[in-house]
C-alpha cells in the first residue's frame, strides 16, 4: 500500500488539473496529479485548440508559455458567414484589443507535463482514482492503484479535475446539487487533414445543408467539421463526400477552399451539461467534471482554466490568510462565467445551426440575428467579448 | 353608385393610414381614405402609448406633432428587473441621444384625424371596403360601402393598412406569400387604472409567478400587465388579486407599487404574424395587415409608421421619377426591419415570461441573459437601440 500526503489531491492531469498544479506550486501549495490515463494517451487526444485571452495570459503568468508563444497563432477575428454572405467580427478592435490565440489542447497539456515533471513534482499517469472519502474531514483521501499497487493519496482539499466522467462528480452527494442535461439534436462530423487552411481566421457558416465549421491546427493542418444528425457514423462519410459538403456550405463569393488527405475522422455529440453546486466539503470540481458546453463557441477548455482561478483563489485565501470565505464562493464566481458561457454557445449554436426547415419561422429569426450583426457594433461587440472571453473583474457584481 | 377618384386608395384611418396620407399630401400627392369603424371606435381604441425615436421625428416633420411635445413624456431609460433585481438601460447615453415618448395610439389617431379633415381631405368613417380588384392593372378599385350606398374608389395605388382582418391581406394571392404564425403560451392581462404610475420609466419584469410590465399613460393613469395563462378571463382576476399580483412580480428593493382604481381589463394574446411578400401588383400592405409582433417591446405602431415611410419614398419615386426601383424594393426594405422587430420582441418576450419551471435550464438561461446586461456595455446598448428603433440607414445594407 503506497501512501502519498500533499496538502491538495488533484485528480487529472488534463488542463484543469496541471494548471492548477502549476499556479498552486507558485503560491507555495503543494500538490500530487493522479491520471487514469497513459501520458502518450493525454497528450494524443485530439481537442479544442482555442484559447482565450484569459487563458493565454495565465500561462504567461505560470511561465508556460514558450512554445505557446512561438507555435500558436493569434487571430484578431473570426468570420460569421450566413446563407453564403460574410460578416467579419474584429475582435481587437471591438473588446480593447483582446485576442484569441489557436493553440491545441494537448498541446498545452505536453508543456504543462513537461514544465511539471521537469521540476520533479509529483504526477502519476495510468494511477486510477478508485474512490474519495472523508471529504467531509480535514483530512480528505483518495484511493487510487498504480503499477499495480493500491494507494492513499491523503490531503487537506481534493481538486477532481477529471472529466465528466469522473470519479469526482459521482462523488458528490446527489441531493447536493441540482444537474441539467440538454442533448442538441445534431452532431458534427470532425476531421483533421494535412492542408494548409484556406483562411485566416476560423468561418462559422449556416447554410441550409447545415452548419460548417472551418477551423485550423497549424501552417498544414486544418480542422473542419461539419454538422450532422445525432447517430450518424464517421464510415457514412466518405473524403469526397466530405470535402464536397464543406465547399457547399463554407461557400462565399471568391472563397476557394483547398481540399487534402484527411487523417482523422469524428463525431462529437452536442450537449450542455450543468451542475448548479460545484463542491462538497473539502472536494472541489473543475473543468469538465464541472461542466459540459456544445463546441460551438470553444469555450470548454478556456471555462475549465477560468474555473480554477477561482479554485486557486479560494486556496490562497485560506492557506495564506486563514479565510474559507473565496471557497465559500467558489461554485457562485465559477456559475457565473459557466452560464454566460452556456448562454454565448447556446446562441453561436442556434445561430449557425440548421435546426428547422429552411426558411421556417425559426429560420427567419436566425437570419434576422444574422443581419443584425452588419447592422449593429453593439450586437458584432457582444459576440467579440464572448468570443476572447469577458475579463475576471466583469464577473466581479 | 358613388365614384371617387383619386392616386393612393388608403384603407385604414389608423396610425399606418393616417401617416400615409398625410406624408403623401406633403408630397403633392392626393389620397381618400376609407374607415370600417366610426370615429368614436378609433379614436377610442386602446392601443399602444410607446413611440420610438423615428415616429417622433416623423410626426415632427410632418407638422402633425404639436399636442404630442406638449403631452408625451419622453422616456430617457427602462428598467429591467428579474427576480427582484434590477438594470437600467439608459437610452440617450447608449444611442447617441434617442429616446422613447410615451403617448397613446389614439391620441396620434385623434391628430392626425383633425388635421387631415381640417385641410378638408377626405376621409369616410363607416365605409367598410368589400372588395380591391384589378390591382393588376394601372387601375384598381376599391369597392366599398358608405352610409348605405355602393362605392368606388378608384386609383393608382391601393395601400391597404387595414390590419390583420382587413381586406387588404385577405385579398393578396395566396400563392404569392409565405405566411408565419406563431401563438405564445401565455396572455398579458392588462389594465388601466386611475392612479399615478409608480415609476418615472417603464419596468419589465421576470418573476416566478410570471412576467410584470408596469407602463405609463399620464402623470394620473396607470398602465399595468401581468402574464396569465392562455384562455383566461378578465373576470378570473378581482382588482385585488391583480394589485397583488403586481406588487409581487415588480417588487424589487426600495420600490413601492401605488394601486388605485381599476377602469379597463382586458386580455391582450401573444403572437407574431409574418407574410413574406407585402404586395401584389398596386397592392400594398402595411401595419397590422402586414405583420403582427407581441407587445413586449412596444414595436407594433412603430413598425406600422416605418412601413409607411418605405411606402412613402416608393410613391414619390414614381410620381416624381417615374421610377418602379423603390417600390419594388418596398417588401424587402420593409422586412428588414420587421423581422428585426420579430426578433426583438421574441428576445424581450422570451427573456421576461415565466416559460419553464422556476430554476430549470432554460430559465439559468435566461437568468444568464439579464445577468449579462449586467455585465456588458454592448449588450446593455442591444437593447437601448432596438427599443427607441434603429435609425433607417442602419438596415441600407
Amino acid at each position: 500500500m503506497k501512501k502519498i500526503k500533499t496538502q491538495v489531491g488533484i485528480i487529472g492531469a488534463g488542463p484543469a488539473g496541471l494548471t492548477l498544479a502549476h499556479w498552486l506550486k507558485r503560491n507555495g501549495i503543494s500538490s500530487v496529479i493522479l491520471e487514469l490515463r497513459s501520458r502518450e494517451y493525454v497528450e494524443g487526444r485530439v481537442r479544442a485548440g482555442l484559447l482565450e485571452q484569459n487563458t493565454v495570459d495565465i500561462m504567461n503568468d505560470l511561465g508556460l508559455a514558450d512554445r505557446l508563444k512561438k507555435e500558436g497563432i493569434e487571430h484578431d477575428g473570426v468570420n460569421l458567414s450566413f446563407d453564403s454572405e460574410r460578416v467579419h467580427i474584429p475582435f481587437a478592435e471591438l473588446t480593447g484589443g483582446r485576442k484569441i490565440t489557436i493553440y491545441g489542447q494537448q498541446e498545452v497539456v505536453k508543456d504543462m507535463t513537461d514544465a511539471w515533471l521537469d521540476a520533479d513534482e509529483e504526477l502519476y499517469f495510468e494511477a486510477g482514482a478508485s474512490e474519495i472519502v472523508d471529504f467531509d474531514t480535514k483530512n480528505p483521501k483518495i484511493h487510487f492503484k498504480h503499477a499495480g499497487e493500491d494507494g492513499i493519496l491523503e490531503c487537506d482539499f481534493v481538486a477532481a479535475c477529471d472529466g465528466f466522467h469522473g470519479v469526482g462528480r459521482k462523488t458528490m452527494p446527489k441531493d447536493n446539487y441540482r444537474s441539467y442535461d440538454i442533448t442538441y439534436p445534431f452532431s458534427w462530423l470532425g476531421i483533421l487533414a494535412n492542408v494548409a487552411p484556406s483562411t485566416d481566421e476560423l468561418i462559422y457558416a449556416y447554410h441550409e445543408n447545415g452548419f460548417a465549421l472551418h477551423s485550423l491546427r497549424s501552417e498544414t493542418v486544418s480542422r473542419l467539421y461539419v454538422q450532422v444528425p445525432n447517430g450518424e457514423s464517421p464510415d457514412d462519410w466518405s473524403d469526397d463526400r466530405i470535402w464536397s459538403e464543406l465547399s457547399t456550405r463554407l461557400a462565399t463569393p471568391g472563397f476557394e477552399l483547398k481540399a487534402g488527405p484527411i487523417f482523422d475522422k469524428s463525431i462529437t455529440p452536442m450537449r450542455s451539461h450543468m451542475i448548479d453546486n460545484l463542491s462538497s466539503g473539502r472536494l472541489f470540481l473543475a473543468g469538465d467534471a464541472a461542466h459540459i458546453v456544445p463546441p460551438t463557441g470553444g469555450k470548454g477548455l478556456n471555462l475549465a482554466i477560468a474555473d480554477v482561478k477561482h479554485l486557486v483563489d479560494g486556496l490562497v485565501s485560506f492557506y495564506k490568510h486563514n479565510s474559507t470565505d473565496d471557497l465559500d464562493n467558489y461554485t457562485q464566481m465559477a456559475l457565473r462565467r459557466i452560464w454566460r458561457a452556456q448562454d454565448f454557445s447556446n446562441f453561436m449554436t442556434t445561430l449557425f445551426h440548421k435546426q428547422e426547415e429552411h426558411g421556417s419561422y425559426n429560420y427567419k429569426l436566425q437570419k434576422a440575428k444574422f443581419d443584425y450583426l452588419k447592422m449593429s457594433k453593439a450586437s458584432r461587440t457582444t459576440i467579440a467579448e464572448n468570443y476572447v472571453g469577458l475579463p475576471f473583474e466583469t464577473y466581479e457584481y
